[in-house]
Formats: C-alpha cells, sequence, structure tokens
C-alpha cells in the first residue's frame, strides 16, 4: 500500500524500482521516519551535503493525497549543507499527490548529473532530459518551461538561482504562486542546494492512477468527522481568514515578534505587518489538494502573485526593521523566485544590518533599508559582494567576519532561527536548542501555549516534559505527513491509518515510533556532525542580553543560562540520554534502531 | 450654511424652524457643541429626562453629507435617563445625509405626544402621524413598516420595545441592519428611552435636495488628499478588514480584555470571538455614507444580517463568560432588534452573572450561559422578572439588591463601562471617571497608545495632560462630527471646513472650542446631576481587587486610589477646575461660556 519508491542514479541516468519492506515501514511510518532510515542506509558515512554520494529523497506518507484532510503534503530528505546534518523539510501543495497518481510514494536521487537535467515522471515512466536551457532560470519560470515541454497539468519541483548556486538556505519549490492552487516550498536547510549538487533543476510528475486505500468506507466516515472539527474549529477560522500571520500582533504584543535582528520581542510600526493589514493586500486564497482549511494567502508584487507568511513577516519585516506590506512582499518574492529560505535569508540580512549598526559592515544596509534588503537578497542568491560572505550562513559568516559578531549570529547548529524570541518564550529556547535540524520551531512549538497558560511563562517548570513529548508526536505525524494545522485527535488518525494501509497500530507504538525517529536522528547526527551537549545551546545573545519588552523596551526579561541547562539535563534524562546529550545503550535498545557506526 | 433645526413640539403637534444664529454655531461648531448650547438653553433646569419638558435633539455637523470622508454621521444630544446627565450619543450610517438633503440639519423635539406617532418629513415638509400599529414592533420591522407607509427609499431612526418601555440604556437606530448600507446606533445613555417617553416610535427622513459647499473646487482637492491618506494607512486596511474586532486578541493578550464581569483582563477561550473568526463569519461589509473605510462588518444570526463590534464581543461575549461567535452574535441581535444599548446589557448581565456566582442572585443565568444572557436581554427590554430589577442599569440595580453589590457594579456616573480595563490602562481608569456622559471610552481612548508606547504603562506619568488634551480635541471633532476613524490632520480638517461653511476658524480657535464645550457640559451636569469629585471615580473593584493578568491570572496588577487621585488633581488643576471638579470663574470666563444657573 505504501512504501513504492523511485530510485534515480544521476551518475549512471539509470532508474529502479525501491520498494521498502512493510516492517520497515510500520516501524517508521512513512515521510519524516522512513527519510532518515533511509537516508542512514543509502549515504556512507562521512559523505558531504553537497557530495554526489549524498542521497536526496522526496517523501509522501501513507495518507498523502487520499481524502484526509492536509495529506497533500510532502517532505524532502538529506543531508543539509546548512547544518552537516540530518534535515526534514516540508511543504505543501499538489506535487505529493501527483506523484503517488505516477505510481510511486517517493523518490531517491543519488549521483550527479554531468550537465543540468530534470526528471520527468508520467505514470511509472521516468526519464532524464536535458535542461541547459533551464539553467539560470528563476523558480515560476522554471514551473513554466517545464511544463511547456513535458504537460500543462504536470506538477513540477524546481530550484531557483540559489539552488544551482550551492546555497546552503536554498529551497526546492513545488509549482508556482502564479498558479491557482497553492505552491509549496521545501524552505529550510538547503536542500535546494543539494538538488543543484546533483545538476537536477527540476522534477516533473503526471499521473493519472488512483491512491489505494484498504476499508474506503470507514475511511471516509472518519475523514468526514475531521472535516467537520475542522469547519467548527474557532482557531482554523483564523487560519482560513489570514493564514499564518494571525500571529504578528499578538507575538509583538507579547515581546515574542523577532525585532532587529533579535535586539527586542517588539515592532513599533507593526500596523504594518498585522494579519488584516495582510488581508487588505490578499488577492486570492490557495489550499494545498484535500485542504479545507486554505490557509495560503497570495499577494501581489508588482503584479506576480507571492504567498506571504508569518515567518516571512517576521524574519524579512520585523526582524530586520521592515515595517510595511507591499516592501515586504517584494522581498518574499526575491526570495520565492530566486529559491531562498525566507527564514534564514531574513536572519542573514539582520546579521548584516546589525554589522552595519555596529559599524562592522559599513555596505550592509541599515535596518529599515527595504531597497538595500532586496539587492542583498539577490547578492545573496548570486554569491556576489558581501552576499557571497553571507550566503554561507551566519554561523560561517560570523566565523569569516569575526570581531565578536558570533554575538549575534543567530542561528542554533547553523541553522537561523524562526521567528519566536527565545528570551520570552522559554519553551522555545530548549525546542531550538534540541531540534534534530537546528533553529527550528516546528519540532515543538509551545508559544500559544505559553501564551494561553496551558504552559507556565518565564518557567522551566514542565518545559523539558512538554518539549520531549511535543517532538516524539511531531516526529510520528511528521512521518503520517499531514500537517500542523490539522485538528484531529491521533486515536481518529490511527484508525485511518488502519483504514488506509491495513496496519493496526496503537496509539503506544506509533508514539514509540515517534521517539525512534527521534533517536535515530540524533544518532546520525552524532556520527555525521558530531553534535553533543555544546551544540544544543543557543546564540550568545540569548543568555548575556536581557530582551527588551513591549511597549516602549524598558521592561526587560533575561533567560538564565542555569535555568537553560536545568531544562536540558532534564531533557536528557527524559530521553534517555547520557550528560553529554548522546542516546544510551538501553534507549537505543529499546527502541530497536540499527544504526551503523 | 449650517445650523437650521426642525422644532416638532409633540405636545402642540407644531412645527417650527429653528436657525442657530452664526455666531453661536461657530462657537460651538455644530453636532455635539450645538448640541449642548441647545440643551441647555431649551431644557428648563430640573427638568428629569423623562419629562415631557427634556428636549431630544438630532444634530448633523457642518460637514455631513458632504463629501469629507466620515461625515455620515449623526449625534443625539439629550439628558440622560441612565446617568440624569448630558448625553451625546452618536451613530454611523445614512440617515445624516438624508436629513440634510431633506433641508435641515438637525431636529429639536420637545414634549410629549398624546399617542405614538412618527415624524415624516419630506423635502421641508414635516407631518406627524398616527404609530399605534407600530407600537411594539422590533427595530427592522418598524425600520420596513415605517418605509412601506412613507417612502421605500426613506431613512429612518426608530426606537425598538426597550424604547418604548422606557428603559435607560434604550437606543436610537437608524435604518436597519438588513439594509445594503450600514445601519447606525446611537447607542449609549439611553436616548431611546427618551424618545419612548415622547411616544414618538420614528423619524422618517427623505431629501433630494443638494448639501451647500461655499468652496467645490478647493474642498474636493482637500477631500481626495484625506481619502489618499486613508487608503495609505495601515490600521485602516485592519478597520477595512475586520471593522473594530481588530482590536479583541490584543486587549486579551495585554489584560485589557473585560471578562467576567471584570473579574480577569484576559479570556481563555479567545479563539472564538477574535477578528479573524468575525471576518470567517462576515456575510457583508457596509459603510456610512462617504466612506472610504467601510469598517461595518454583518454577520449572520439565524439568516438575519447582525452587524458585530468590538464593544459588543468584549461585553455581551468575553464579560459574560461567551466564548463563541454565533452566540454571540444572537446576543448582539436581540440586542439590536429589541433596541438595547449592547455595552450597558452586556455589562448588567455581567453584573447579574457575578451576583449568581456568589450566591446572590441564584435566579441569574451562570457566566458562560448564552441562552440564560438571551432570555435576560429579552427580560430586560421587556422589563420581566429579574430584567425589570436589572433594566435600570448596574447602580440602580446594585441599590435595589444591596448585599455589596455595589463592589462589582461596574460603572462610572451610572453608566456601564465598555471593554477597556481600567486597572489595565491606567488612561482609560482617568478617562473613564472624568468623561462627560460617565462610563464612556471615546472621549479619550489611551489604550494603543499606552500598548504601543507612545504612553507609559501602568504609570500616572502625563496621563491628566492626555486625556485633558484629547478630550478637547474630541469635543470639537464631535462637534465637527466626523468619525474617531478618520486619520485627517487637524489643519486640513479645518481649511475643509473653510472651504465648506466660509468660517475661518485657527486650530487655537477650534481646540478652546472643543474645552468650551466640555466645561459647558460639565457645569450643565453639576447644575442638573449635582457632580463633583465624588462622582469622578471608580467602581470599588478597580481600587480593591487586583487584575489577575494573563496568562494565567498568576501575575496581577493594581491601581491605587493614591495613583488615581493624583491623576485627578493633576486633571483638575489642568482644567481650570477646583479641587471638588466645579469650572472657576476665570475659566468660565475665559472660555466665554453662558451658563444658566
Amino acid at each position: 500500500m505504501y512504501g513504492k519508491f523511485l530510485h534515480v542514479d544521476l551518475g549512471s541516468g539509470s532508474f529502479r524500482d525501491h520498494v521498502v519492506p512493510e516492517e520497515i515501514a510500520r516501524k517508521y511510518i512513512g515521510g519524516k521516519g522512513l527519510g532518515v532510515y533511509l537516508l542512514d542506509s543509502l549515504t556512507p558515512p562521512g559523505t558531504g551535503a553537497l557530495d554526489p554520494g549524498n542521497v536526496l529523497i522526496f517523501l509522501t506518507g501513507p495518507f498523502t493525497g487520499t481524502p484526509f484532510p492536509t495529506s497533500g503534503r510532502f517532505v524532502v530528505v538529506t543531508r543539509s549543507p546548512l547544518t552537516g546534518m540530518y534535515v526534514d523539510s516540508h511543504a505543501g501543495g499538489h506535487f505529493a499527490k501527483e506523484l503517488r497518481m505516477a505510481g510511486y510514494d517517493g523518490i531517491i536521487v543519488t549521483g550527479k548529473a554531468d550537465r543540468p537535467v530534470y526528471l520527468w515522471l508520467e505514470d511509472g515512466k521516468a526519464e532524464l532530459r536535458d535542461a541547459s536551457d533551464l539553467w539560470g532560470k528563476t523558480v515560476d519560470d522554471t514551473v513554466f518551461a517545464v511544463r511547456e515541454k513535458t504537460d500543462g497539468s504536470a506538477r513540477v519541483a524546481v530550484i531557483g538561482p540559489a539552488g544551482e548556486n550551492l546555497v546552503p538556505i536554498a529551497t526546492i519549490t513545488m509549482d508556482s504562486d502564479s498558479d491557482k492552487s497553492r505552491a509549496g516550498v521545501a524552505g529550510r536547510g538547503g536542500s535546494g542546494a543539494v538538488m543543484g549538487s546533483k545538476n537536477l533543476k527540476a522534477i516533473a510528475v503526471r499521473g493519472t492512477g488512483t491512491i489505494p486505500v484498504a476499508e474506503e468506507g470507514p475511511f471516509r466516515e472518519q475523514v468526514a468527522e475531521i472535516v467537520k472539527a475542522i469547519n467548527a474549529n474557532d482557531q482554523i477560522h483564523t487560519r482560513r481568514i489570514v493564514g499564518t500571520s494571525s500571529l504578528v500582533e499578538s507575538m509583538s504584543r507579547t515581546g515574542i515578534l523577532p525585532s532587529y535582528n533579535f535586539q527586542q520581542g517588539y515592532f513599533v510600526p507593526i500596523y504594518g505587518l498585522v494579519s488584516t493589514n495582510l488581508r487588505h493586500y490578499t488577492k486570492r486564497d490557495v489550499a494545498c489538494s484535500n485542504c479545507p482549511i486554505i490557509c495560503g494567502k497570495v499577494l501581489e508584487d508588482d503584479g506576480h502573485p507571492v504567498k506571504v507568511e508569518y515567518e516571512s513577516i517576521a524574519l524579512l519585516g520585523s526582524n530586520n526593521g521592515v515595517g510595511k506590506m507591499p516592501l515586504l512582499t517584494k522581498a518574499v518574492r526575491i526570495c520565492n523566485q530566486l529559491g531562498l529560505d525566507t527564514i534564514s535569508a531574513g536572519g542573514i540580512v539582520g546579521f548584516a544590518m546589525e554589522c552595519r549598526q555596529k559599524g562592522i559592515l559599513p555596505e550592509a544596509p541599515e535596518f529599515g533599508d527595504a531597497e538595500g534588503q532586496a539587492k542583498l537578497l539577490e547578492d545573496i542568491a548570486y554569491r556576489r559582494g558581501l552576499g557571497a560572505v553571507l550566503a554561507e550562513g551566519v554561523r560561517a559568516a560570523a566565523g569569516k567576519i569575526g570581531k565578536g559578531t558570533d554575538h549575534f549570529a543567530i542561528h542554533v547548529k547553523g541553522m537561523e532561527l524562526p521567528g519566536y524570541e527565545p528570551r520570552a518564550t522559554w519553551g522555545m529556547a530548549l525546542a531550538y536548542a534540541t531540534s534534530d535540524r537546528g533553529g527550528c520551531h516546528q519540532r515543538a512549538w509551545t508559544v500559544l501555549g505559553e501564551l494561553d497558560g496551558h504552559l507556565p511563562r518565564f518557567s522551566t517548570e514542565g518545559m523539558a516534559k512538554t518539549v520531549k513529548t511535543v517532538q516524539d508526536e511531531r516526529a510520528a505525524a511528521y512521518s503520517l505527513v499531514v500537517c500542523d494545522f490539522a485538528p484531529y485527535s491521533q486515536e481518529r488518525a490511527l484508525a485511518c491509518l488502519r483504514h488506509v494501509t491495513g496496519w493496526d497500530i496503537s496509539e503506544e507504538e506509533y508514539l514509540t515510533a515517534g521517539e525512534r525517529i527521534w533517536n535515530h536522528i540524533r544518532m546520525f547526527n552524532i556520527r555525521e556532525a558530531g553534535i553533543s551537549r555544546k551544540d544544543d545551546t543557543l546564540p550568545p545573545r540569548m543568555f548575556e542580553d536581557p530582551l527588551p519588552m513591549p511597549p516602549r523596551g524598558e521592561e526587560k526579561v533575561s533567560l538564565k543560562r542555569e535555568d537553560f541547562d536545568r531544562m536540558l539535563d532534564e531533557y536528557y534524562e527524559l530521553r534517555g540520554w547520557d550528560s553529554d546529550g548522546r542516546p544510551k545503550a538501553e534507549t537505543v535498545e529499546r527502541l530497536g534502531i540499527q544504526v551503523r557506526i
């Protein structure tokens, strides 16, 4: 029912089917879980992220393309050029469903083509074609050119110039913001650079098959209940109207919105960036396949459609002093079209702006200089001038620039932080420090819990337990490959899994799978990137500078190292890891992980 | 150009024109200012609010009906049955423009008809008609019945059953939420009961004349600039998308949203009430005449259109534990159709709910009981059962119930407080205590200033000055009769005033007019309601109970009496009032107020 991959070796130009044994699929569920399993089994130890030997894996999940709500998503797994670690990067849209309809549950790409190529997969039939004339094209131009060459209805995953130029924050983008349906971006960790290193410009798929569901009737009943719950959910109404931007004003009011490269947690000209202002500029609402939430909000820059999200507003907007929606939209469009992760790109520009503020990089733009930001984003994608230094991310840039800039190089394990100030949300401090791909918010998002009183605020109490539990649960959910925004009960999701695949998995097994996946990734990261306790930390600013809070910055909050360390100790203990953050032998055994060391 | 009123004496059934001398009109500008001047000159001292001798005045302003943006508004001035003081109550919609097109700048109503009547004014021709068959009808039914009897395009101001029953929180409503264009409600202070006491069920107007503008060309140029500024304003984009509900989430996150009868400043199930959820349920966006902001959001209850605003969400929603938009919409519809001020009505129900919580009124509904709230609202409008006790407002109800309930009878000078917690916004504490009509937020709204850092928070510093300055400026603006939401500079507004009326008024004169109006009202209130320092205060709860703040109520803030008193002392000093809150002789002289004592 699920587990058939197309293995493309670009070096030899050959194809074969790779079928994952059912017991492995069950153990790792799919998506993220199967991703780490395959990455670990197929990559020779010590393979560099941009070496031909690195494996680039596109995965769906067991629900993908079925009527299960939010099942239109997609995962890319590889070794990240930004962090040197495992990375999984998720995207919405319609590519995933099309791939399954074309007969495959995923694509494994190895090797490197000797010239630019694209992959054309049509109902089980794959071929590699020359892409020399596509090289250099932007994201949208590539999508439309590939459809021209293949099928107007094809779904197309592409890289932009940033991916070609091996910029380690380059994305893989599925389809175009100019499509009527929602595009998707696998944003974080530089999978686009891995694709670029393989000379693979695009993958186009077209499928007309059906996606197998074992017990159609009872599955449909469960799905109807989930849709009903979605339509009755007040938070989802908000998503439907303004997408993720609903957070902007709340985050600024509560000191959580990164502003001026994380120098403060609120942004005074916030009205230019709030959700209703985004709504004002919204031209179109777009959804992933099988999703009734419809959270995608498409604005326009210069007549060109641009999807705008909270993280982009935070990192390219308030973080860099840019407080007008049209200017922000322009910055997002540049990132989307050149194929840059908006979070990391925004973080890098913010870092450069603070260098300018401190007199270290006089050629960098000032905070608030939207035009300067736009130019710098292009320079990063093309590795021009100052952009060449910054393109490697803030960790590498601070290493090169020196002069104490590592104090405000805002990253964890090389990945730039997203839009939540860790000094103002201590759950996120621990979540960032322990995330399996570096500075990422999606593995355990405690923000609203801390604001709504379900979790304590400015307290370490119970945080380790919460973060660990959510990480495991999310690891399992990202293996089903469903969206963070879908409000379904675990019980119902597992009933659906039974109806779709025939797998009878208990809630305990499911959560254990999540824990297994989390630990497996940790072991990969330890082996391949030498990760240990020293890396499970935050940028120095977070411990050393008090955070000015709204409304005027006169109140300040701090996160003490000893509080952070206590959370981390508790976390290791709960995880069954030793004091250096290494899974203990009994933990590995209990979870049944066979890792090659 | 401006100052022609229709004087209707209902006792004799006679009409005459009342033309305000130009020097008075200039001195008091129009609207609110002329309202207090006329009220004071036409009402015999000691006249009760529901006595036939009380005067009910409908006023427009010099811009009304011209292309000046937001000039579609309307003011009702009378002596309030709720507070015993002066009250002006403002409404949007299209009635005001129609009235001016019918040849009048306002209507002065005196006396009492011996049976229900309605006034029909068509292009300068007025008549009183029998309204016996309209008596008892709801707001919408009355509007449509009157149009049936007069002209389908007539604009109609009506009272509902609450006004007929002399409920002192009864509204006058202009047109219907079922109209394609925006209805308006003169909500606060019970002008609907005054209209009811006169047996006047409705006023219908139809006009085809033009509204005079002295210098059309330069006026149009100024207007174009204001429209441009409106369309470029980020806060207005928000108003356009979600109306006033944009505040809901911010207020809850910052401890300012009244919840559980002002027992706490945040509401946990906030997602049911946030702006985007309102947007989700919005069926139609409606605007007042000549307004490009389009802030009216019309939802539906049971297929009937209902306009929903922030204040209604706060007072009928979080304040009473009701956290679902459809339930809230139902409560608003009941108020709108029976003609109850949603702020006072919500405050009264909240008071009853807290009585229930404390075991004092076992028959009152519990917090969160939306059905119980709906029934109680009807009982208040019809003065049935518990509703009969509560109909007089929380001040009177607490007086009747006793048992210490005055501690949580949340009003100032008899008027129930609107949706901003004074312990969490100290500017509002002073603004409520000194407002000219009792517990009102519109005379000086410091909330966003305190949140955005333009004013200090939890500090008395500079508050007296801010509140005094804003009160004067608003008093002048409410006399022009324009909307709080219009972002125009004073200079531009005065240029427009010159172009429209030929009056060349300097900014200083304009602000002095505001101050004059404010002081004139104070003197009216002193004479007619015995107002003094003892009344310029807040409910005991505000000084005695610490306010639980978000997220979990563990943090608490307090407003100390001595801090409040210091603000009040400073305020009196700045106003030129003595220590008991009485304007000093030199103040009265400086402002040129001739008040009858």
